[in-house]
């Protein structure tokens, strides 16, 4: 007997869910994606609220979110500053070892004490956090940089006021690991190469003895935590906080920029948001700049990031001497005084259309700092790179790439005319380079849901169910000890040597019986 | 100065591609997915060859792929007889503890034998494999549960006549964590539970004792590795194979079924394919049955799989009993002689639509084995679950849906009326099972891609690019000191005992120098 029941699947959970988005963004490139993350999740007909300060980099107000702003005691020129104080550290070739030391260890402090500023302006002003409890938020979106960075303010802030909001994260990295020990992650340092180390998944010995080395991450955080006492009036530690609140991570990479590695269930890659991000451009002089990079060597695109755009003279004489000597046309963006001896072949701009630049066919290399948009945008074109790391995940960023052949890494602080030109001319007329971009930028493309949308799913499942606790491991309720199964291994070690012993004992007993036998006989 | 450079992203890397694709599928169950994913890449364009036994439980032709089949030395009633075996392991409540043994054992005995037979009919087919190697394929898709149960054939004959060819796995489990292994992939025994423990992810300490214990795998497939020996003629050892061949894993799971874990990079969920698979179903007695279930208190689906569609009298007896006890209709699947005495509220039937009735908005509960297939379809459409495991995966299915709330588990060969009875007023009116299904049911649902869809995906993706090497950790290149940085803790130990030791030496020599200066004094 068979027959035919009907009934239909139930439908998709999504659809005619609107909820309300808290953003917590984090300022320069890490501002893009969230950016682009907030404007889709507001254009689907949910509300999202973005909480700013007045003064930024590049953050401010989008077509489909609002904006919450408050004031900060600094201005636009105290930030200007702070971008301005790389030039220091490019200075590295002519500063004695004390200057350089000094020159990176102020920039770290400048840029922390300003973060904390921004933090503390936030954290203490009553009448936004007022207004913020008032709403009714289904979740937070942030980039927890800031959290590491500034004392653990914001979670601090959604524990008192927001108390049990799901949290998304979007992020490249925490140093030290913070990010996969707090999602209970393993990362075995046999392949999985620490951040800062340079290391690739292949380590000879040593470099794993370094990999392995314990950190001593709690005396990084200290003084967050600090900070988070004076707000709570409790104990929270930084691990502790993040352990407790948050869902999930979208991490702006994937098994291309980074080596292949475990995950857990609410990590996901959405590597190369900006790739698709296409800037709406007055056409201005579109016809003349399509001609004078379409020449028969093609061109090469330069561009250091947000933060870097000017360089110190010595630098910029080296790089455009080089320049001189390539058939290729450069495109440069740079925001300091023009020299006056800038060869007919380079343009110096203030800002360049970086990702539509990529796009076009004549492009033949992209010399670049090596930031994971960059990166990304250079990936998703195949365009050969040289890189020139300046700090943060670049350096690490710039070794993964060029351990998969898709480019060069240079050392811009001491980067001569001749290291520039083998470099160039190495990614351009060695079509290894080329082979090898190809290769993975059709890896990278070739996923199943393009990385924003993702984000946009990930964002919109967490605040549909107001969190993702089936993705959360059983590993979080677990103590060290118990984690590792320490005290299971102290038992076995236990057994075992018990069990030897009684045998050697038994063993020396019946020798001795026997050799007493013998001198019987 | 700003200009805009047009240049269209590169065309998303599917689409034109039209590959040819190997499939060599498990029977029973396991096929069911399987032929699911053939048939939608068929249907995609692709070449599909499919390579099956003459006789099989359930495997046979399809809409949009071809049939290899090669001739086997049994026919349809051995396998019948092997089917009909379980009634041994039912009775057990019945059997002293040596026929219980006995029983066991010579059923895992009978179906190892009967895939061993199976897969030497194909494999030493000289003009199937000769036929096979003169294709040209772009990957295989293979349930690896037969190369394991079958002294890895399938991998042995595809080293030696298809060499090179990309392999995507599709499966639930591998006895013995050789799935995870051979994808290098952690598996923290602290909180993974082992298969057939039972365990949850919260385990006591003398269950983690238990989980931590080494197994000796190595004996379990020696078998299947020399068969292997005998077809090539050198060593290959199942687990060498599966580490250098494999590109990536279909899981036919989800963090729903299974709890969360870490996992590689090319381990993808695609648990509850068949929730989505609606038969085709001649539209006989339709309207009658669905009137007949749609009664005041609902109805109860009762089947235990492919496997299991008799069950000994005294058991059948006391199922009954307890039917007629309930108020609900229930539909069980029954292929054996309808007894006399059925209750009216009970139909046995030889074949049941168990997708579509689960689906019916009458279903009260769903009385199951626990395969994965059955579970996904409970879950999908919310109903509480009474789970008889029978063998296999089940146990340990069953133990998992019941730690998130979702049903009960009985077991079956000491199953009484009061135990059922108890069973099923619980699932049915005890409401947190129903909101538990029905909040695991939205989480598995909520999902950005259809889990068919996924597979085709991911299989297509290695048919495209001949692979998936990215994904590959490097973690295959390590032995196993290496991969633990044993050398690397063995370093750090002497380091720090030498310390200790010079430390000790000093102190002494100082504690010696200082008495003798008192001395003196």
């Amino acid at each position: 007997m068979t027959f035919l029941l009907l009934g239909n699947l139930p439908e998709s959970p999504s659809g005619s869910f609107f909820g309300h988005l808290l953003v917590i963004p984090m300022d320069g490139s890490h501002w893009m994606d969230l950016k682009a993350v907030a404007e889709e999740i507001g254009r689907r007909g949910h509300q999202v609220t973005v909480v700013i300060p007045e003064v930024s980099v590049r953050m401010g107000p989008g077509k489909h979110y609002k904006t919450l702003t408050y004031p900060v005691p600094y201005d636009k020129e105290r930030i200007d500053s702070l971008l301005s104080m790389h030039m220091d550290v490019l200075r590295q070739s002519t500063q004695s070892f004390m200057e350089k030391i000094n020159s990176r260890f102020s920039q770290i402090k400048n840029i922390t004490s300003f973060i904390h500023t921004t933090a503390e302006s936030l954290l203490f002003n009553a009448s936004v956090i007022s207004h913020l409890s008032q709403q009714h938020f289904d979740a937070v979106l942030t980039d927890p940089m800031y959290l590491v960075l500034s004392c653990s303010w914001l979670h601090v802030f959604l524990l008192k006021s927001l108390s049990g909001l799901p949290t998304v994260n979007l992020l490249r990295v925490i140093p030290c690991g913070l990010d996969t020990k707090s999602a209970a992650c393993p990362a075995p340092p046999s392949y999985v190469p620490r951040f800062f180390t340079k290391f690739t998944d292949k380590m000879n010995f040593w470099q794993r003895v370094i990999n392995t080395l314990p950190l001593l991450c709690r005396l990084f955080y200290w003084h967050f935590d600090h900070i988070a006492y004076q707000f709570l009036g409790e104990e929270v530690g930084v691990f502790n906080v993040l352990l407790s609140k948050y869902c999930g991570t979208l991490y702006r990479t994937d098994s291309i920029l980074d080596f292949p590695r475990p995950l857990m269930p609410n990590m996901v890659f959405v590597g190369g948001i900006s790739c698709n991000i296409r800037n709406p451009l007055p056409q201005v002089r579109e016809a003349e700049t399509d001609s004078w990079v379409s020449g028969e060597h093609g061109f090469v695109v330069f561009t250091l990031g947000t933060a870097v755009s000017v360089l110190p003279e010595e630098i910029t004489a080296v790089l455009l001497e080089a320049f001189r000597q390539i058939p290729q046309k450069v495109i440069w963006r740079y925001t300091g005084p023009v020299p006056d001896d800038v060869p007919e072949n380079v343009k110096m701009m203030e800002w360049v259309p970086q990702n539509e630049l990529l796009a076009h066919h004549g492009v033949r290399a992209f010399i670049t700092h090596a930031g994971s948009h960059g990166l990304y945008e250079g990936l998703c074109h195949a365009v050969p790179m040289v890189m020139m790391p300046l700090g943060g995940d670049q350096p690490d960023n710039a070794q993964r790439m060029a351990s998969r052949g898709v480019g060069v890494v240079l050392d811009i602080t001491t980067i001569t005319v001749e290291t520039l030109l083998q470099g160039l001319n190495d990614v351009i007329n060695n079509s290894s380079y080329k082979e090898s971009v190809e290769k993975l930028s059709a890896f990278h493309k070739d996923r199943p849901f393009d990385p924003l949308e993702l984000s946009v799913y990930w964002t919109e499942f967490v605040m549909r169910h107001k969190g993702a606790t089936h993705l959360r491991a059983a590993a979080h309720d677990l103590n060290w000890v118990q984690y590792h199964c320490l005290d299971v291994l102290a038992l076995l070690a236990t057994v075992v040597l018990l069990v030897v012993m009684v045998t050697m004992r038994c063993m020396r007993l019946c020798l001795r019986k026997l050799s007493r036998k013998r001198k019987q006989d």
